[in-house]
C-alpha cells in the first residue's frame, strides 16, 4: 500500500489521557483512536493486525472442529434468567427510545444463548460432542477501563463452546483446546504459561487462564520454576519463593497479563435450560459442557506491551500489518521493487511520500513492521535491509532481497 | 464438511412465527436462528454464506480505495449531539447495571464518530480525497421486525464514507461507487436498480438506493420501461403508466427490496464538527462527505426471496455454503470423490449420515447447495449430477465430473 493513501497519521506526543504503554504506541502510530474510555476504533493499520489475529485463531479453532456461528448483541431477559445471570453487573441495559423497561442485556458472554438454542438440535448421544465457536464483539461494563486494548467496554472475542456427552470427553476437548491456545499466543508471539484460576460469572469450579509475562499486567501469578505449574493470585495457596506443592521446586510471584481462558462448565448450564440427550440405553441425561474465550484487542494490546522499545512498536511477523516498510528517499524511486514485491505477495507499505528522511525513519520505528527497505542515491542498485528488531545494517542486492523477505 | 458433523437439522416444518419466505427457509435450512424478534444468530451454514457475501463486498470497497477499519457501537452522547442526532428514535440507549443516566447510543450510523475522528487526521487539499469502511454490526429500534432478515433490531452492515475538497469530486467517487454497487449484487446474483429516494436522517437532499424488485418488498418503486430511470414512492412524482419525465416511456410500479444506499452528504457533517481543510490558497474550506450502505444479512434474504421453489432455497454459485452436495446412498462409498474434489479446492458438503435416501434428497433441495452429486450402486464408476436449478439429471465419469465443477 502506499503510504500516501493512508488517511491516519502518525502522532509525534502521546495523547495525554492514556497510561498504558500498549494505548500510547498504538495511538500515536495510528493503529487505534480512543472514541470514549475503554472503547476504541481500528484504523487501518490496526485492523490489519486484528485480522491477521482473527486469522490465526480461526485455523486452529477449525482445526479442533470447531463450526464457526454468529450469535447476537442483543441478548435478551429470558435467556440471562434462564441461567440466573441477568443481574451481574458487566452486564449493559438496552432501552428503546421511550421504553420504560429493557428486555435487552448486550452479551458480555455467550453461554446463555447458545445452550438455549442446541436444545432444538441435540436429541441422541449420536450428535455430540460438537463445538461451536465465534468471532464477535462483547461489552462489559468495566469501570476500570485504564489499560487500552487490555480492558475495554467494547471488544471483540472468539468465544468457543463444547458440548459433551460426559467430563471424560469434556476432558479430552479441554487438553486439545489448551494445546490449541498455545499454539495461538505463540504464533502471535506470545509464550503462555497455563494457570489454575477461580470461575468468576461462569462456573464454580476451578478453571484454568493463559498469562503472559510482563510489568503491565492486572494479575499476579505464581509459577514454580522447576515444573511450571502456576496458579493465579485468587486461588493460590503457593507462596513466592516457596517450595511448588507439585515437586518442592521454588515458586517465583510474577504480575502477568490474562491472555485467554478456559472452563469446564459441566452441567451448571444444560441444568438450567434442561439440555439433555438419550444415551445408548434411552436413558436421559444433562449434556456437559466446557466455554474458551480469547480477546482479540487483548491479545493485540499484550503483544504491543511486550514487543516495544524507546522509539515504537516492534511487530512479530506474523501479525504485523505489513511485513516491509519500503522507504524511497529523495533523488530515488522504489517504484519497481515494490511491485516485483508485491507481485510475490509480500505485503509492503511503500513510503513515497514527500517528506524529510528523518521523519521517513522515525515513523518507520514507530509503526514497527518487520522489515525496513531503503532505496536512496547512496544505495545505487542495492538495497538497505535492517530488522526493526535489531540495529544490524546490510547492503543487499534485489535477488538476495528478494529471497530474504520470501522466506 | 462431513455432514454428520453439521450441529444444525433440517426442519419439517416451518416455524410459526415466521411470516416471510427468507426466515421460513433459512430457519428450516439450518442456516439461522431467531432469538428474539428482529435478532438473528447465523449457524454455521448462514455464517458461511455471510463471509461469502462480505468478501464480495471487501473486494469491491477495495477496488475503489476504501481502507477498511472497524469503529465501536458504543457511540456516546457527545458524538450525537455535534450532529444533533441523540434523539433520532431508531437508537437503542445504553444503561450501565445501577446507572441512572445513559451515555451510549448503539450505533445505528456511524457519519457522527467518523467525521469527529477524521478531524484529527485532515489539515490540507493534500489529505483529500479518501474513504473508509467497516463491516461492522448496526443496531435500531425497529418496530416493524416481521421480515425476517430483510429488517432486524440488529444487524451487519458495510458502510463506507468518503471525504472530499468538492462537491465534483464528491460525484465522481459516487459514480464509482455505485458501479461498484451494481458489480456486488450481480456477484450475489441480484440485478440491483438504481432509484432516487429521499434523505431520511442523513441528508436533506436527494439519495439513491438500490432496489430489486420482488413481491415481498417494502418498497414501490416507479420505473421506465425504456430508460430505466426510477424513483421511489416517497419522491415519486412519476405516475403507474404514466409517461417518463425523461424519455415519455411508459412507467410501471413494482413492489420491491432496498439492499443498498447510498448518499451524497454534502457538508452536513463536515459543518457540524468543523471538519476543515485548508485549499491550495490556504483558505480554510468544510470537507465534502459521501456515505455508502449495504445490509449483509438484507442482501442474504433477498437472494433467497429470489430464488427459492417449493422445495427450498436455490443459491447462485458464488454465495451458496458449499458449491457441491455430495450424497452418498447405502451400499456405495463416496469418501474417495470427497477427498478429491476437496484437494481440488471445491467446497463439498458430504452426506455420510445413517438415514433414508428420501431424507437425503429432501435435505438437499432445502439446504439448496448448486450442485447435487449422487454416488449409489445403481451409479457403478459413474456420478448422478444434478443442478438444484433445474430438473436434469446427468450421469456422468469422475474426470466430466471433475471437470464441470472446476470450471
Amino acid at each position: 500500500m502506499l503510504q500516501s493513501k493512508l488517511f491516519t497519521k502518525t502522532l509525534r506526543e502521546a495523547p495525554k489521557d492514556e497510561e498504558s504503554v500498549n494505548a500510547k504506541l498504538l495511538t500515536r502510530g495510528g493503529y487505534i483512536y480512543k472514541n470514549s474510555a475503554g472503547v476504541y476504533s481500528f484504523l487501518p493499520l490496526g485492523w490489519r493486525v486484528i485480522k491477521k489475529i482473527a486469522d490465526i485463531i480461526r485455523e486452529e479453532m477449525n482445526a479442533v472442529g470447531g463450526e464457526e456461528i454468529f450469535m447476537p448483541a442483543l441478548v435478551e431477559k429470558k435467556y440471562w434468567d434462564a441461567t440466573n445471570r441477568w443481574n451481574v453487573p458487566v452486564g449493559y441495559e438496552v432501552f428503546g427510545k421511550n421504553e420504560d423497561e429493557t428486555s435487552f442485556i448486550l452479551g458480555w458472554s455467550h453461554e446463555d444463548l447458545l445452550t438455549a438454542m442446541v436444545t432444538k438440535f441435540i436429541n441422541s448421544y449420536k450428535d455430540l460432542p460438537f463445538s461451536a465457536y465465534q468471532i464477535q464483539t462483547k461489552f462489559r461494563n468495566e469501570p476500570r477501563a485504564k489499560s487500552g486494548l487490555l480492558r475495554g467496554k467494547e471488544f471483540m472475542m472468539k468465544d468457543l463452546y463444547s458440548f459433551h456427552t460426559d467430563e471424560a470427553d469434556l476432558n479430552k476437548y479441554y487438553e486439545r483446546v489448551a494445546k490449541a491456545y498455545h499454539k495461538i499466543f505463540k504464533r502471535c508471539g506470545l509464550k503462555s504459561i497455563y494457570t489454575l484460576a477461580a470461575g468468576g460469572d461462569f462456573t464454580t469450579g476451578n478453571t484454568h487462564e493463559f498469562q503472559v509475562l510482563s510489568d503491565v499486567g492486572e494479575d499476579t501469578i505464581y509459577v514454580c520454576e522447576k515444573c511450571g505449574y502456576a496458579e493465579n493470585n485468587e486461588i493460590s495457596k503457593l507462596k513466592d519463593e516457596g517450595p511448588c506443592s507439585r515437586c518442592r521446586g521454588k515458586i517465583n510471584a510474577h504480575k502477568a497479563i490474562e491472555v485467554g481462558n478456559i472452563f469446564p462448565l459441566g452441567t451448571k448450564y444444560s441444568k438450567a435450560v434442561n439440555l439433555k440427550f438419550k444415551d445408548k440405553n434411552g436413558e436421559e441425561k444433562l449434556v456437559v459442557m466446557g466455554s474458551y474465550g480469547i480477546g482479540l484487542g487483548r491479545v493485540m494490546g499484550t503483544i504491543v506491551e511486550v514487543y516495544n522499545d524507546e522509539r515504537g512498536l516492534i511487530w512479530p511477523e506474523q501479525v504485523a500489518p505489513f511485513k516491509v516498510h519500503l522507504i524511497e528517499l529523495a533523488g530515488s524511486s522504489a517504484k519497481k521493487i515494490y511491485e516485483k514485491l508485491r507481485k510475490l505477495g509480500i505485503e509492503v507499505l511503500y513510503d513515497e511520500r514527500d517528506i524529510s528522511a528523518g521523519a521517513k525513519f522515525s515513523d518507520a520505528d514507530l509503526i514497527g513492521l518487520p522489515y525496513r527497505v531503503v532505496v536512496s542515491p547512496k544505495t545505487g542498485k542495492k538495497f538497505e535491509l535492517k530488522k526493526r528488531s535489531s540495529k544490524a545494517i546490510k547492503l543487499v542486492s534485489e535477488a538476495e532481497l528478494i529471497k530474504l523477505l520470501k522466506s
